[in-house]
């Protein structure tokens, strides 16, 4: 049965972002150091057409989160620093002209655009009429495999909040970024009834599996 | 050298109690829930003068958090719910007159107490100046040895903000408070430079340490 997968990385504080993301810091402030376990991996340099790079114990983990994924949902914070109505079709996301996802991507938003086709089989679709809508289309696209949540936190603590989220694969940085876009925030006690799956140690991050039931 | 370390159990969202923290209620509404990787143990059981229990991947955890601690500090809402200046003597701790301890314990508060001496080793000193006097204090009671930062969040965040705790120990539980005190809450970007010595996996928890250079 296909599933809806949340990975993602977070701070000790709980945040996905720092604070006044912008085209010139799409992650805000600080939010890169929380992927700095990310960038030495050979996966992470295979991505973007590099050779070379690290095999450690967060490998394995990136390897696992990419298989059986055929389709990803993220908001549209996520896909580009555009805010409000779209002014023109200029934004093509943050990627390239080849992005790393290799399929359909499913970008919620409240301002209707024809879908972008790129190159490498990624075609971003707009969302507009919700998060069940999105998902849908997601399952749809992904044809009995799962789709990836992606985020960012907003989009994600709708999914969570609607408990539509299958899996989290959290990845936990040793940073603290004291501000910025917050996982997790305004669920209700009892909104997530979890199961811890495994932990991994792996250099300068703690990837932990939590099944949702 | 003598270091200040803190080991603490926090929820998926960043909570170390829930709301509404009482005489009922002690860690607030499910905030016993984060603890429930700690009571099949054989140590919880053992402190408590109970027998059996479980041996798993969090023992060794516990084990070593107790190693070479030889004072605690705690804000008095851990100490109890009474708030405001002690009606009386009347209230002794959470923790019968057998305290599970043995040491001195400094509890942070606004409102001046005679020293209480419990059976066993432990004495609760309530310090009035501030957290660095009852770090001075806590420091010069365990005589080289280390002191354990015990809680709540109100004490631990006042300490980290001052960049006076040397290790963090936290435990990761597969809960979501939704409300309550947060961990980690009103420190700045960068306020800790943090290194990840290990994450260890074990039955309903994660237990991370951390180095604070």
């Amino acid at each position: 049965m296909s599933k809806l997968r949340l990975s993602i990385t977070m701070s000790l504080d709980g945040y996905v972002a720092g604070p006044a993301q912008s085209e010139e810091n799409p992650l805000g402030i600080g939010g890169m150091e929380l992927h700095e376990w990310f960038f030495p991996l050979a996966a992470f340099r295979e991505m973007h057409g590099e050779q070379g790079g690290e095999i450690n114990a967060s490998s394995r983990v990136v390897e696992e989160r990419r298989a059986n994924i055929a389709a990803t949902i993220m908001g549209r914070n996520m896909f580009g620093p555009v805010r409000g109505a779209w002014p023109d079709e200029s934004w093509r996301g943050w990627w390239g002209e080849d992005p790393p996802y290799h399929h359909p991507v499913f970008v919620l938003t409240h301002h209707p655009r024809q879908p972008l086709q790129m190159k490498g089989g990624t075609t971003f679709h707009f969302v507009t009429d919700g998060i069940e809508s999105a998902l849908a289309q997601a399952k749809d696209a992904a044809a009995g495999r799962d789709v990836w949540l992606a985020g960012g936190a907003s989009v994600v603590n709708q999914y969570l909040a609607a408990r539509l989220v299958d899996e989290i694969d959290l990845s936990i940085a040793p940073v603290v970024l004291g501000a910025g876009a917050r996982l997790f925030e305004g669920l209700e006690h009892g909104a997530l009834a979890l199961k811890q799956d495994r932990a991994i140690n792996a250099p300068d991050v703690t990837h932990i599996n939590y099944e949702v039931s």
